[in-house]
């Protein structure tokens, strides 16, 4: 009997050691060490400040992935590669909106919609139809409609608790605005831009042409606000609408890979990731550099404090979520190529506010295993782990039966800043970023240790 | 029975009519109100530029006590007036700290502490003790402390969670520390701020003296830095502390009182309110300037939306909870006197970001009942109801049986903020702002229309 408890002591020392810490005191490790990390606090800063505007095709998308490939080599982990695709992409390098009176020309805040055809240099003017919505333009004889600028100006409905339901709710006039103006016989568009805040910010954004393209911009709310008092005034006047931006057939471009290989299962990856591009207006703080740094935060943990992944866990920092999506479609394809299996993955790309919780887009049991961890996560802002969608990049991966997350955080100031200017450096707080990156590592290790 | 289902119908149809729609329906016309509405923000506003700096006996809190009384009358409210008490008070007209070395003199960024006594004009010149903590400074000998300014500069504790906790791991440095050091001797104190920044922002608060008062001041994170740095180069560098303040024995003040009376038991109070006064260095937004006007909105809210309370909604403007809580407790002493009964009270003194929950300090079945109310304001950000502590204004009132309530939001900003200069409008979201006063609005339309 006492040899019994002496090999069965030894034998729980030696569990201890080798990594059988409870859950609990490895998940407060991960939090012990990203709340006093500054790290992915300031890859952000050198993102946003160094490679604002890093659009697919955009000098600015190659310098953020140059930083953070040299990031990871420098971290140390077991591979880092460039997958390289090829895509359609656009870029713009100017947007004029004015509004034309008899004497004066009164000069309106706004940005191109992706992907917009230029104007000529001397710009399109044309008299203005304001519209509260593409029902009310549908009803319109389209006689009255031709050679006009289409102005949809019905504002985000702001009664709507959470901000991604407000955007939801004025976001047709964007997607699908100018296809119909275009369809109609209408020379332009201009948009209310979707946020809410009444400010001077336009909000771009990726509009869902069909055949026919014609130049399309947001302006901020506060000039929508003047341009229809302006109207009111004078039903005839017109607006000119200058843009200089470009097609561009097929660019080569990048997603950033980086992977810590697992101990016992190194051939099935745990991904975690989020977008590297950002709209050419934006320096792409919330959207999404915060959703890259963090993810990259997550192998930085893992590799510091020396946790023993059984499978490979692996950053993506995708390329192009915002105009086509290519990026998340290639890692899909070459995922197929190359007979790859992607074991569960994990996106953030909804805010580095303070953590609400995460969504899983996968079988009932898959979701009733990880709501579970909800318990163990409730102490660090995690509230709720349910049933709902994931991210734009790692959708594709559905078609193979992956497991998907979504990391979501609180949406209240999220769409003051969205395919903006305003989504800067200053707007990012570095504990909740650093909580962030402490649940994703938690999640991804407790869904390592334990499997689904 | 045909005359029975009509009499039944007719019954109900009243019913429906005379205020009994579903508490969903009253809870979402609540949020369509508030969401909609700028009027608490623009209150706040007004606080924050013209009544900045409002601590107990000086003008500001006279102007932010008049201000809102106005909104009071004009809002059409039963009843609002002033409960006038007197307290001691202290006011602070001046905080230079600098370092002194040979041929220069360094100023540190500093605030007194609350009641810190003047010094000489020409200020205290002294060496430095630089200590972690209480304990430290026990230890040391008596005779090296005598005549020396004691420089407390343990830093918070980062690795926690919840930013008040965070808070909580240096205030006894704050609180304790001044008393510790007059009582062995030291001439002065200087504490690093307690906040979760590392900034230019002194944070004052307020500070426990026993017999002995010595002057006593925050500096600055990255001046605490900085003079521990000079200190490890030049261990007899002196400092000089000029404070010029004054404790004024008694001064005449009020609490700000308004009530909406209840149809059915009018001498029954529900209590919501906030603490007017804010630190002489500070605009208040977060603190409490922002639970303020959501308690006056909550009566706006019922004013609009022609809520039938039973109860009297009794809104208080709290004055001194930042030096000597004596507005908490002259209202406990007068409703003493005059045999009000208080029948609960919630207050806001947590910061104005995204709710989080409330927190019952109450009998267990109380707490039972108002946690019940949890899954109709989860669609509004409301995900925990439990027992705990409310609020320092209220507090007074546990004695006499009376349930109370403190309503909590995100804290990851808070301690960036509390008790500075960086505590301004700006910091506000005016929809956190918002889901402030619905919430609160709701739980009391809630307890009012269910009981306890």
């Amino acid at each position: 009997m006492r040899l019994f408890c002496i090999i069965f002591f030894l034998l729980f020392i030696i569990n201890l050691s080798f990594g059988q810490k409870p859950d609990e005191k490895v998940i407060r490790d991960i939090f012990d060490n990203v709340l006093t990390s500054n790290t992915a606090y300031n890859n952000l800063e050198y993102m946003c400040e160094h490679a604002p505007g890093r659009l697919v095709g955009s000098n600015e998308s190659l310098i953020a992935l140059e930083y953070l490939q040299n990031y990871f080599e420098e971290l140390g982990v077991d591979t880092v590669f460039l997958q390289e695709f090829t895509t359609p992409a656009w870029k713009c390098k100017n947007t004029e909106v004015s509004i034309l009176s008899d004497n004066s020309e009164i000069l309106l805040r706004a940005d191109a919609l992706g992907p917009s055809p230029a104007t000529t240099p001397g710009g399109l003017i044309a008299n203005i139809i304001e519209v509260q919505g593409l029902d009310e333009l549908k009803n319109l004889d389209q006689k009255y409609v031709e050679g006009k600028i289409v102005f949809y100006n019905r504002p985000v409905d702001m009664k709507l608790v959470n901000t991604f339901r407000v955007y939801s709710s004025a976001i047709d006039q964007r997607y699908h605005g100018p296809a119909l103006a275009a369809e109609l016989g209408a020379a332009g568009v201009l948009v209310r831009s979707v946020g809410t805040s009444i400010d001077t910010f336009p909000h771009t954004g990726s509009t869902g042409f069909k055949e026919k393209k014609i130049p399309s911009a947001a302006i901020s709310t506060i000039d929508a606000n003047l341009l229809s008092e302006a109207l009111k005034k004078e039903s005839t006047l017109r607006v000119k609408i200058i843009i200089d931006a470009e097609e561009l057939k097929e660019v080569t471009t990048y997603n950033l890979i980086a992977d810590i290989r697992g101990s016992e299962f190194p051939d099935e990856f745990i991904v975690v990731g989020g977008h590297i591009d950002s709209w050419f207006n934006s320096p792409g703080a919330h959207d999404d550099g915060i959703g890259c740094v963090q993810s990259a935060d997550v192998l930085r943990v893992f590799k510091e404090l020396g946790i023993d992944n059984k499978r490979t866990i692996r950053a993506i920092m995708f390329m192009d979520e915002e105009l086509y999506q290519s990026g998340g479609n290639a890692y899909a394809d070459y995922t197929k190529s190359n007979n790859i299996k992607n074991y569960c993955a994990l996106e953030a790309d909804a805010g580095g506010f303070t953590p609400e919780g995460f969504m899983v887009d996968a079988s009932d049991s898959i979701v009733n295993i990880i709501s579970a961890y909800q318990k163990l996560l409730e102490p660090y802002g995690i509230h709720y782990i349910k049933k709902g969608g994931s991210g734009v990049d790692i959708n594709p991966l559905k078609s193979f039966g992956v497991p998907l997350m979504g990391y979501r955080t609180d949406s209240q100031r999220y769409m003051d800043l969205h395919h903006s200017a305003n989504d800067s450096f200053d707007k990012v707080h570095i504990r909740e970023l650093q909580l962030g990156s402490g649940n994703m590592a938690a999640i991804i290790y407790l869904i390592d240790k334990h499997g689904l």
